[in-house]
């Protein structure tokens, strides 16, 4: 089902090797998100090619399109959506969580309103196993709640933030019952919740350990908070976790938020932030960050990067070009940018596994930010 | 500048090659419609991969945007777009009928509002060979007047189409002067007009014939007019050219269309039905057309053609997961069904010209047509 291997640590950071019924995954690793069964804009052997091991399917959209039926008849999402290698899904809570007002979370799961069709639908931690079992995921992520940073304007309250951690760990053990109950032969994750409190995230911690699960997620980050609660969570809690299973921070982030998480100690991370963005000509370098709409590339044919050996900077495509594809709203745009964002931080993740490697992270992460602020 | 070599005839049907200043082409040949300087969702690479020997761009759409300045600044569309092998580009008499009321029509050329920002703007048989200079086109249209089917319901006169022809003929003069002062090193073609009139475009034929140009089209087809009114022409028309020189049927047409085309001599097509239908969900097979909107589709796990190895079909999307793209409004639907598409075009114009090698395209062409008949 799941096999971890620490091969090189420096500090907190880790290098690591995780055997999944679909393939290896080298970490820390980034994972492209696949919400529909597509990870937008890219073909699948494009994706390959760049070097991705793992992406992430979304549970509540496959459950609402296609459907459970059409999914079970192609013997899960692999052959549905032509994607040989691991597979990650999240649990759906975080979108059920995201419907705000449209739903209503009890002890037994959350309902809600179909926002494709209207259908009253009950997610609950049994239905969100039943559902991964058929996308027949490599990792399935318990079915939890998302403790908000905020509701209407208000910060969560510790007391708050613990009824949820305690909901969700409530749910975590439901959900183990009925992964074995279903024999699903892949691995579950537990998520750490508990809010912005470091207590909360160590009992969360502590009582998912007991669980003995053989991977744990940092979840209840990227929902608002300012930065530096974030990176104050994301130093506190991983290097909490058991060393000898694999660590997820999930929906994290920009390319200084995954170097910081590697440093302390995260194994895994996904983000749609490389492929919307691209969408949104917002482009990630090494040297900063390039915003395709801004009139100064009109004419300039310098490549985003000459550093990158993506297919749009090898392929020669300009910076000029890039913002006139933006500018007409022609297709190729998000294509081209979509295959440099996600280029940069699978390249960004294999430059750490290999300082890790050569025990020189620290060195290179000075480096990297100096070379981030340097301006593109 | 040009060479054009004759391989093969079968009937009025003929297998050529074209050798043009960025490359060769095979003839019969489809060209990819390349509006703002890229196929609609396609990268040059897939464009290569699947055979595409020359794609088109729009003069008027380039002009503008992104505009001469930046183009000239890349020595043209080639550099721009990243496409190393020919490109024909129009010469923006189509796109300027295609205003309507936006536009005026006198002697001189045609005034209009730019409908990105409003400019008044004037395009000339000289402006449009300037561009076309700029752009650095293989192959450069004459600027014309594409003679309406109808305006307002009202079919075009005969009276009407010569007066148009004229004009374009006129046009087609100024065009040559300024090509050669210019000293463009590339290919002028003229345009043959005369609406649904086989003596104007008899006429039309015989003065341009006179010209001497390297090529020539048949424009004011695929305007709005009945199927047969077209087929009409398509019979006429090609045959009545030089046959040492290359033959280009403008904006034609369906699989059907193209047959018929070669069938009475055409060398040349580009439409932009491969790709608009793609966007819409309609895709080209050899037993007949499918629409992926149907439901029908919902769980078919079948490729969308198995005897074609485009890498929508190769690759073993199914029927299932592209309905599914579509109903997501996902990106890579769209991407996908442009790959099929286009490589079903280019795929039938290779079996047309090994067809024709190998004196058989009548008979290609009975099979062609029932399994078309037949039902996917």
């Amino acid at each position: 089902m799941l096999a971890f291997e620490l091969l090189h640590t420096e500090g907190d950071a880790r290098r690591g090797r995780l055997a999944l019924r679909h393939g290896t995954v080298d970490t820390p690793q980034f994972m492209p998100v696949g919400t529909y069964g597509s990870v937008k804009g890219v073909l699948p052997s494009a994706l390959q090619a760049m070097g991705a091991q793992i992406i992430l399917g979304n549970t509540f959209h496959l459950w609402l399109r296609p459907g459970l039926d059409v999914l079970r008849g192609f013997g899960g999402l692999h052959a549905f959506e032509r994607w040989p290698a691991p597979i990650l899904t999240d649990s759906g809570g975080f979108q059920v969580w995201s419907l705000g007002e449209m739903r209503k979370i009890s002890e037994e799961g959350v309902r809600f309103a179909s926002p494709v069709n209207g259908d009253r639908l009950l997610l609950t931690p049994e239905v969100s196993m039943q559902i991964q079992t058929v996308l027949d995921a490599d990792i399935v992520m318990q079915f939890d709640e998302c403790t908000p940073y905020e509701t209407a304007g208000r910060i969560t309250t510790e007391d708050e933030a613990r009824t949820s951690m305690e909901l969700s760990l409530r749910w975590a053990a439901r959900c183990r019952a009925e992964f074995e109950r279903l024999d699903n032969p892949n691995a579950l994750f537990g998520i750490v919740q508990g809010g912005m409190f470091e207590a909360l995230r160590e009992a969360s911690v502590a009582r998912l350990v007991e669980m003995d699960l053989p991977g744990y997620a940092i979840g209840g980050v990227s929902v608002g908070e300012p930065k530096e609660a974030m990176r104050r969570i994301v130093a506190h809690t991983p290097r909490r976790l058991p060393a000898d299973k694999p660590r997820y921070l999930m929906g994290v982030g920009t390319p200084e938020d995954l170097v910081d998480g590697v440093a302390h100690g995260v194994d895994l991370f996904d983000c749609v932030m490389p492929t919307r963005n691209a969408r949104n000509g917002h482009l990630f370098t090494r040297f900063g960050d390039l915003r395709l709409r801004n009139a100064r590339h009109k004419d300039d044919a310098r490549p985003i990067d000459e550093t990158c050996r993506c297919h749009a900077c090898a392929g020669g495509f300009s910076r000029a070009y890039l913002h006139h594809l933006d500018r007409c709203g022609e297709m190729l745009g998000p294509m081209l940018a979509s295959l440099h964002n996600l280029h940069f931080y699978l390249q960004l993740m294999r430059e750490m596994r290999e300082a890790i490697e050569q025990q020189r992270f620290a060195g290179w992460r000075g480096r990297f930010e100096a070379d981030r602020m340097r301006g593109v």
